[in-house]
């Protein structure tokens, strides 16, 4: 364990041979093709079909009037919250809601088919600030939505008049945060097989293979098991692939309604101008701190820019409120986070889930603060720091913590105490983030996560899981916590292909940095019971004294306190089996959180301090270095981590500097990679990382996550070094050029 | 049960949807193309490569040199019966032996490198018939085979000289049946991907994917769990897809080596050429009966005409001294059979399993002891029919036994007493046959059958099993089975596609018409463990005393005593979800014969009489009528088991009269279906089926197999009623009209 090994999947995709969605070809398969609004917010008035149905080889075409109109979204247990259709009906609410879909024997066909479908619009006023579509007597956008805020989320405990009174400062501030898209490599692609019996398998690039198994079903108004979804090879999902998707509908209901596949596969241009984004948000903070730096009170207000559809957003205003009281303890909270729509594309999760935005605003104003009462950020931070055994008022007992350890660490790293004497502007930021959720709002039934490991008497095993690897690496790490507790090495596990019907279900799929404790303890239960198959031969073999274990290390099945007193492991399967008179040695396990509070099952932390220089003339801000300490608990896989570090520093750098939507009444002007920036091997800094190991009781190991709460300190982390290289803090992100040279008088006007 | 439902797969073979192996395509997949031998037996002196490899597109060339040599066959028991390797090494023992395998980016290139390979050989004196090969001083196909005899195998009971000593008649006869082609509508198609860790992916067209995994795995030294075999869609087998092929191996090996996947699919002249056919047979018989007709004796010799290799002839030859002893009831048998190579494309299972060949010969000696004892041939047989009860020597008791029951029946649907009178020629012929094998030569460690139920709250179910229909309708049947079970409706049921890695191990494949009953009864066992987790909900929900039980039926979960007392199936599933904390409700049966002795847990019997017409000047043979009756136990769909009376007796219809291999020096000269004449839809004669419904007790609700058992009385039936009509009694199959003609004086020379 924290070996640094080799992901399985690696060499698969750098040679080519994984195979994604759109590698997949069946006979006789159709290409869809998506027919969608031009109007930000508009009446469908008509739609003529005729065209385009009598262009030769197009085999359907369906609008919203086909389908059987059933809404959908993650959140089940609030079925107000669900909102969208795969196909609009009525009323369009975003440039690009889709409206009418075709299917033909060739991908230009049904492009050209969708150009010939005749939509009759009639525009509606529309809407693209939180402010004006809560503003008085602006138009609703959904008809139910009260001053088109969808939901609300309150938190409040502790007195905070009282504590706003007693404290020596208190502070109000704004920050603004900004849409940025998840611009994983892979754009999304779905292939729905038709079967007997109004059945689909569906092929798609997708996070969260359950979900959608679920939610096609439902909009389909079918049996969930009348429903297979395959995962294949996923290039990045990001927060972004976790819902049912409209292609993925049209797919799997056009394949009943022709009998054929049918595939859709988007492009770059439809991911950047339709796709989901990263909510951007409105954020009022009012804080109060005692005169030593204890953070007595705050008043955290947030509008979250929701975009035409609830998407997952309900999520991400739920969790801001909780990112707000993670990371410092004090006594006096209220949130209020409202969810707003407005005519843009929906916002929904993305990599932090409302961490980034929130942490944004509460780590910057920290920093503000710590300047107004003359601290030091990184004392002031440890004067109010979580600490292991500190209770989240109604969330949870946080049961490792390494916040602490990681701001000293961070400042021992980064010189920061010698940060001045070498003229070098460092910035801190710190994040504390969740290792899954505990909230059910899917409403599944079963376990959040299971595993099935079968052993075989050539010394092998297999891992049958439904969670995804999209890129972050999680089949390797299953796959070494299963080695690690059967004592066999990883290359001799087979994970096979994850798949809705041949995985135990369910696995509510890969989000909110849940795989690695979730489905490591699923893993360890199912490893456990299978031990549970194999001690009885060691015990019966050795003549062992119930007082005896069995230990499992090295290819080898042994008496513990006699190491010599073994076999192979593959021999003690195939003595198990012989026992069992042929019955496969295979077990299940599961994993809920039960009695973890309603957030999460444990938390990590962590702090970064960026290096920063910026060149007084251009504004062009350079990262020099980052340094990392976090405590991610006891990590699995070294290299994994460090790979999980380096793509949060490349999207935190893109948050903070650089990535952006150019909108124009609704519609996405930067739709190529051309003219949405990222950041870019050449941007990346050098740094430096350590991990803080707090074993984490809950985690498998040890450990708890990695993958997301990395991404959340690197913008206020930079904001803060240039505020310290030019005096210009900015609130309102991102730090471009021109916000520099403006705050710093080089640019007038 | 006994319903006739449609089978899940017909829509999609015929509507083309149905996707088998060679529909398959992956990125970057390279097609393979086989080098074969031009001579019946050589010895390799040299293979050049060098141009095929220096062919642009060409990605790899293997010769036997490069793999590693390890011997394959499915008699894993006895290691010395396992033969082949995939690619000669040192000699070519039949005209299509595998040489050397080429990969390449087309087909077409694939072709042409395998044509740029030179192969020097030293051509061997070769023998064609089993009485050349175990003459004296007969070159050896095998070195280490003793007279070119593969296998011997003995039965001995009873006093013979004793009986034959006491017997009223005597007599001796010789037979010869001859090689017909399995025919299937697929030829054979594998698609081989590789993935790290030396792992590989299979697809390919079999009736056995257990068997391929463990044997490819044996032949490319790798442990079996790195191999995963994926059942498609598969167009016929009949027993010519149950072992490892050369292609399956290439396809893998050169898999591993190129890092790409590769294909090959055979075509229809590469099947009739060189393809696994029926063992012809010599056959001596020796019998003796007393003035009554009861047979007191049998002296059954049986050479084995196996061709170049093994195959599946070790099993022909063991089952062929059963079948001789099946029908009839005597004290006395002797059966000596040999299993003898040539240099002929190897014999193998077929249909049957040299039970046609068997029942041809003592069916129309059966026939010729009626006419010389004077007595009619069905009377005959009931003297001696075997009946519950009764014992198989060495074999089994017979729990179950409908043939009098059968030759009473087919004696009044044909009419027969009335023949003579209304001028028919009808000939009868008999058959015994087994649902599935004991014996284990395969020696696998695992159950002979098993299934995975999974219930879900939707009301429906899944079945997985790796069972493989191959057209003969298993999947209507296992998902008729469940229903029953569980008292749902079949349609409610998703069976999923079958794959070594996520059905439970291990299932034997298809042969041996095992399925029914050996899965069946798995299926009942997961079903009846789901029933256990379903029953408390009922016995909590209506406070039961514990005398009562619960009762499944039309989708409803009740009080079997008080059936209004109950729930929806589905409501039942969702409430011991929710008891089980999520836990999905799977169940895993299993099924292996025990105390069955070791051939078979149950038997099938049958009568078949043909109504037959010969044209005196041309010799043409029509089979006017066909009237069958047999005991398959209750049958469990109706339509299936006519299905499979239809396809026996058209496999009949070839195999009596017009189906044969013309060779010339060890080539099969007619490679196609216009020079491979089979019985199509215009030869198939009208008819009459009568089910004797028999309860087995070993089956799955009474039931056991209709796949086999009825392809074999065919030919003897259509026999005799050509000597009826003719004189002519054929002892040397096919009955041509050249025969029929030279016999009755129309031919001469």
């Amino acid at each position: 364990m924290g070996a640094s090994l080799p992901r399985p999947d690696v060499r698969e995709k750098v040679t080519g041979r994984a195979i994604y969605t759109d590698d997949i070809k069946l006979p006789g398969m159709l290409y869809g093709a998506l027919v969608r609004s031009p109007y930000p917010h508009a009446r469908i008035k008509s739609i003529n079909t005729e065209k385009a149905k009598a262009l030769p080889g197009v085999k359907d075409v369906i609008t919203g009037g086909d389908t059987p109109q059933i809404k959908y979204g993650n959140w089940r247990l609030v079925p107000a919250s669900q909102d969208e259709l795969p196909l609009a009906v009525d009323k369009v609410r975003f440039v690009g809601n889709e409206v009418a879909a075709v299917c033909a024997t060739h991908k230009d066909i049904a492009r050209k088919a969708a150009e010939l479908i005749e939509v009759e619009y009639e525009e509606l006023p529309a809407l693209f600030t939180v402010e004006d579509s809560t503003a008085e007597g602006a138009p609703l956008i959904h008809d139910d939505s009260e001053g088109n805020v969808s939901l609300v989320r309150k938190i409040e405990y502790g007195d905070l008049e009282e504590q706003f009174a007693k404290a020596h400062l208190v502070r109000e501030d704004t920050f603004k945060v900004h849409a940025v898209s998840h611009a994983y490599l892979e754009p999304c692609s779905s292939l729905a097989a038709p079967e007997e019996g109004n059945r689909i398998t569906l092929w798609t690039s997708t996070q969260t293979p359950y979900i959608v198994q679920c939610l096609l079903a439902s909009t389909l108004g079918l049996p969930e098991n009348n429903i297979r979804v395959m995962k294949t090879a996923v290039g990045g999902g990001f927060g972004g692939k976790m819902e049912l998707r409209p292609w993925e509908f049209c797919a799997a209901f056009m394949a009943l309604r022709t009998g054929k596949p049918v595939k859709f596969t988007l492009t770059r241009e439809d991911e950047l101008a339709f796709g989901r984004r990263r909510h951007p948000m409105s954020i009022y903070s009012k804080v109060g701190f005692s005169k030593e730096g204890k953070l007595l009170a705050k008043d955290f207000q947030v509008l979250l820019d929701g975009g035409a559809y609830n998407a997952m957003g309900p999520t991400a205003t739920f969790l801001c409120g909780t990112f707000g009281n993670m990371l410092y303890n004090f006594p006096a909270y209220r949130y209020f986070g409202r969810h707003v729509y407005t005519n843009k594309p929906p916002a929904s999760a993305m990599r932090g889930f409302g961490a980034p935005q929130a942490a944004f605003a509460a780590e910057t104003q920290m920093n503000m603060v710590a300047e107004e009462l003359g601290m030091d950020p990184i004392d002031l931070r440890l004067i109010n720091a979580m600490k292991t055994g500190d209770v989240i008022p109604e969330v949870a007992t946080v049961s490792s913590c390494g916040f602490k350890e990681s701001l000293e660490k961070v400042r021992e790293i980064s010189g920061w105490d010698d940060r001045k004497k070498n003229n070098k502007n460092l910035g801190i930021g710190c994040y504390s983030f969740i290792s899954g959720g505990v909230f059910n709002w899917f409403n599944t039934k079963y376990n959040f996560a299971a595993a099935e490991v079968t052993v075989f008497d050539d010394g092998t095993a297999q891992l049958a899981s439904m969670a995804c690897d999209i890129g972050q690496g999680c089949d390797a790490v299953l796959r070494q916590i299963l080695a690690a507790e059967l004592g066999i090495s990883p290359e001799k596990i087979r994970l096979i292909a994850m798949d809705t019907a041949t995985t135990p279900k369910a696995d509510l799929g890969t989000w909110g940095s849940r795989v690695t404790l979730m489905n490591g303890n699923a893993v360890i239960e199912a490893a456990r019971k299978i031990k549970d198959m194999l001690k009885p031969v060691i015990f019966s073999e050795f003549d062992l004294n119930q007082i005896h274990d069995v230990g499992f290390d090295q290819d080898r099945v042994f008496v513990k306190a006699k190491p010599k007193n073994g076999m192979t492991f593959a021999e003690c399967v195939y003595k198990a089996l012989r026992g069992r008179r042929g019955e496969p040695l295979t077990a299940r396990g599961f994993y809920t959180p039960r009695n973890k509070g309603l957030v999460s099952p444990a938390f990590s932390f962590g702090a970064q301090v960026a290096e920063v220089s910026v060149d007084p003339d251009t504004g062009l801000v350079k990262v020099d270095r980052m340094y990392t300490a976090h405590d991610c608990g006891v990590p699995l896989n070294r290299m994994a981590v460090e790979g999980q570090l380096e793509g949060a520093i490349q999207m935190g750098l893109g948050y903070a500097l650089m990535e952006e939507f150019y909108m124009e009444k609704g519609r996405t002007l930067n739709k190529n990679f051309l003219d949405y920036k990222m950041a870019t091997a050449e941007d990346m800094p050098p740094g430096e990382s350590v991990e803080i190991e707090v074993y984490e009781p809950e985690g498998p190991f040890g450990a708890k996550e990695a993958g997301e709460g990395l991404a959340i300190p690197t913008a206020p982390a930079i904001a803060h070094g240039v505020y310290e290289a030019t005096g210009f803090r900015c609130q309102n992100l991102p730090i471009t050029p021109e916000k520099i040279l403006r705050a710093t008088g080089k640019l007038k006007g």
